[in-house]
């Protein structure tokens, strides 16, 4: 099949050639004309000029946008002049799912299919397997399955229905890890503080071995303690990207109780601060109340 | 009525001055020969022998134990030897209600009725109307309840019923406290983080004078605010006591679910490391599998 | 001072006599001419035009919105026609600090000054002395305050400054007000599952007079025991009306860890439901790896 | 070597079929004359009487106990009067590492080695592969090596150190469990409760097959919907069988913030009632100040 694909990023270089693997046809498109050149070294076709892909695709185009999401709207914006109706649009970036279900709605106006695609599994799934939560509509997913199919890992893609669906999956996907990675970083911790004196790099390897535990996530953490054994050299900050603050959300918005993905999501926000407000009011409270000393900086 | 008082600490002062006031004869003891003076001087008399103590007091004897938790079971050791059958024994700190279900226990053995207090109001409380949880046998509680009710503030004691069910009611009071505490410490960190320019000590003033979360502790914090209007001074961090931990742990033995309760201390907990091993698992995770930079040290 | 005020429900009549017992006069509107009778009866001015309303009143206009909140924009929308250069729009509903500041900007282009205000204390309060925070331009506070000042609980306002800081403020008050109710709740549900029978009503009296943690709320838990002992005729169904829901979404938009908080708002979400997705993962879950029994409907 | 094996449940049974596998020596003790026809069917010896299985064993001697964590201490008690200096007992079942401690230093008074072995992996680990943690003195702990390495899955076995670690690591695994199960159970209800209509056992699939979360408890999600695609037939009850409770406390202990553990635990409690009394306060609470409408059984 023929793939009109725009943002060759570290993703998008690595999904190109994913694609040309499986004998799809990469026309790709980048401002940075060094990527452009990548991509057709590899055999692809390829522009500087989003105007020059749009219009040197078959019709119906399918387009496969592969950028930051802060820059999805614009680029939409870029190739709605040249779009007809029956192109499809694949959007497989971070994007919050109501901007995807809003971004269909923009394009189904002109007639064109917005298919919303949450991507999982990194540079790496990205050029031998990625991992795909798909929405959008059911006549456009016909079509572009297989480029989803053979670009996926093994069972490594879905079709979730309604336009939003994708990266609603996505969203939830990314709560979830939030939780497990609490949860070990928890189990960990109890262990350090513990009387013990544990390995930590062979703890998570024995429980990445025939225990209830054993994940992906307890790999890395073996990994991580391989090069370096006690985290002496990192601090604990947890930064975070958006999906689990998303998940919260809309988990409020849905009046469901999700405690372990808020908890999970809070201690990421308390690890940013090494003193709080919160602490220096209790403090100064027990201090009133119960003449409890209160430590002066 | 007259009533033996072993331990003349700040609380133990102060509660004899308040029994003398309502009529009551106090007869004191303490290892340190000025306390006992000052006893004296207010018009008790008073001791530094323990068995002198017991052996003064008319029976059936009222003993009142105002000393710190760890010192109990060696006071009740000290005195036992000299109780008689229809001896009372009241214990008015902080215990564990366990424990204080078990001294009851033990002393039932001999035929003495042991009662637990929980006290709460602090020193100017056992001066001038303590606030009372008490616990222990209701024959018991038919002969010391006017000792109580002259020396606690106006509605302020409960007969909780059973052994142990006074200082129940004292943990559990803590409990609460600790996610009050909580609440009202979130609550002006989330004003401090914001974009608003607050009076902090004004905030408080306003929030205790026809608001719903008009109380005690948001006087203190008006007064807190009051002395430092930033809490610039103070470091967030927020040592505890041991009623609050008693409270989860109870809880989860009751299978309860008190997720305030639970955060209220474990909140508490954070607050005393700067860093933590967790943040550094997560941290890590998040470095091995998205490659996301983590901060060295 | 004179005052158009615009909503004559319980809350407005209340606030309207509120204010002509304080010699402000009153001009008040609303669509239903008996409740513009009642006010006519105390004293005010009234009117069902609201057109009239607004131009009846001496220039610059002090204008008080106190309709429900997602009533005020179309509210809004009826006066701007009417409204002059120098005007003062109040509005003292439950609205979102954001849409505050929208319309404090939407006005500000025609030159008109929005004040929001957050009111605190109930009917009760609108009649007798509420409590206020507000926010809005400092010279329109200067010209306003003495209508706060007059009709409020005495220390019972504050000026927070900027746009959207009186709902601002108001909003994170209910957020305290959750965790505060939730620490309470929990309380009690441990001494319920606990060995001992308790007078709860007679606990939370106690708990009121001289303890740490009395407040306006355990006053309304003695209430609430006084008519009901043992809750049995209601339901633990907790509802919630935004508040802090928008509290735990500010705070993670700032980023500010709110655990008591968020806990409490969850665990009324989690009451919602007497059984829950969840609960059968996780049940299904141990019954995959660990063969334990799951419970059949 | 030989290997005294008493307890020939499902998971004796399994380990002594794997032992043999192995080529180790089983001498095999149940009070069940069946189950140790079972094993001596299998190529063991075997006995129903205690007391001959620990005299016909060679010395020093190596019992392994696999039984209930109720009856260990009465299996040491009949044990011991046969036990002498040298001999080492591994306790396999899944005891509190305190637990562990004490029994290490009870025998240890006689001379004898206690070795605490957490096991994971199930019977179908016992019998071809388990998973272990283990602690007690290094002495002992090279004399039995070979029997857990050869009846441990590849890489799946942990000495820890000191008497205790490992049913101590064993404690903190099911900790780190409980999180993820909740997070995973998190995640399908925010799906559930949403406006997709999703495939759970598809999603489970592809969340297991490229994705950041993949896991054997994914693995477990997906045959449990397998089975019952929306687990209709189910209860969302979740029972616990004490350690992440012991985990908590442990937690709580050294004053660890474990909020994802805490929270996973409290919200099995919360699933075993249909109503709460903290519910209950809370609803009465919202009628008294605002008016709101509880629910009335």
């Amino acid at each position: 099949m023929q793939v009109g694909l725009i943002g060759l990023g570290k993703m998008g270089l690595n999904l190109g050639k994913n694609l040309m693997d499986h004998k799809h046809q990469v026309v790709a498109y980048d401002l940075n004309p060094q990527a452009v050149d990548e991509m057709k070294a590899n055999g692809a076709e390829g522009t500087t000029k989003i105007k020059e892909l749009v219009q040197s695709l078959d019709k119906p185009r399918v387009l496969w946008i592969m950028v930051p999401h802060p820059v999805v709207d614009s680029v939409i914006s870029e190739i709605t002049p040249y779009l007809e109706k029956g192109d499809i649009v694949i959007e497989a970036g971070n994007s919050h799912y109501k901007e995807s279900i809003r971004r269909y709605n923009q394009l189904k106006e002109i007639g064109v299919s917005f298919m919303d695609a949450g991507t999982s599994g990194g540079m790496e799934g990205a050029r031998n397997g990625a991992n795909y939560m798909i929405g959008g509509d059911p006549e456009a997913w016909e079509v572009v399955e297989p480029i989803f199919h053979d670009t996926a890992v093994k069972n490594g893609y879905i079709y979730g229905g309604k336009p939003g669906s994708g990266h609603f999956l996505k969203m939830v996907h990314n709560g979830i890890e939030y939780g497990m990675m609490a949860a070990i970083g928890e189990g960990f911790e109890v262990l350090e503080k513990s009387e013990f004196d544990y390995d930590y790099e062979h703890v998570a390897r024995v429980w990445n071995n025939g225990s209830v535990i054993r994940s992906w996530l307890m790999e890395l953490t073996e990994n991580a303690f391989a090069k370096d054994a006690k985290l002496d050299e990192i601090k604990g900050i947890m930064h975070s990207s958006g999906e689990a603050k998303w998940t919260l959300e809309t988990a409020l918005d849905l009046e469901t109780a999700t405690p372990v993905i808020a908890m999970s999501l809070l201690m990421r926000y308390r690890s940013l601060d090494t003193d709080t407000f919160n602490g220096k009011v209790v403090a100064a409270l027990r201090n009133e109340f119960g003449g409890h000393a209160v430590e002066k900086k």
